[in-house]
């Protein structure tokens, strides 16, 4: 897609440092990286999001994200890895091509993806859990 | 797995309130939300995290994760939706079965997955880069 730099790097015309690439995915480390190792995981396909990314590129996708999460783990010995996604930007999407984001986790790494908790009101937990299965 | 609160939800031992389900597969409104409709989805057969289940569980659990993101945006008008997946302790990982949070997010939830950035010294990215590339 023009004007999409993701697009732009799977087409080497912006360069990266590239971890892994097949005929379907590529993944290469975040430029502006949480941790050691922070990695982009996308399919070379242009979706926008988990919305419309297609079922075999999704898969794809996913099965890269394990494979450098396994290698992160041993390579840059890791004691734990975060995959993230995120869709539009109220979620923190700022690259409109779809990414998975992989996160070697380090001890004394001072970082958090912990979230404060919310309480359903009465009767609310069945709402919300049927208005979601009504559009499945 | 013995012990395994997910095990057990799967096996109908502990009640949950579900969204999803099929042979492979099952997805649950989380006990302590961080939004209003925050659903984990797992695998039915037991896995510890990303680094040991199947790639036919991770497949089945990833478009079961799509399918739920979807239905949560329309179901619920979510502005946006995360997913996020833990490995280990330090990622925050609490139940050693693996599960993908999805949360559906809305303007103004105050929510946040965003975090500090990093620095590589000299000469570091290509040696972080190589030790992955390495492990693949």
């Amino acid at each position: 897609m023009t004007n999409c730099i993701f697009c732009k790097i799977v087409a080497g015309e912006i360069s990266s440092t590239k971890i892994f690439e097949n005929e379907h995915v590529m993944a290469f480390l975040d430029i502006a990286p949480a941790v050691k190792g922070h990695t982009l995981v996308i399919p070379k396909k242009h979706s926008e999001n988990i919305y419309d990314i297609t079922k075999k590129d999704l898969q794809e996708v996913i099965s890269a994200v394990q494979k450098v999460s396994k290698a992160a783990k041993k390579g840059l010995k890791a004691d734990g890895v975060n995959i993230l996604q995120s869709n539009e930007s109220i979620a923190g999407q700022v690259v409109f091509h779809i990414h998975f984001h992989v996160f070697p986790r380090f001890n004394g790494d001072n970082k958090s993806f912990k979230w404060s908790r919310i309480e359903y009101k009465e009767n609310e937990v069945k709402e919300v859990a049927d208005k979601i299965k009504n559009s499945l």
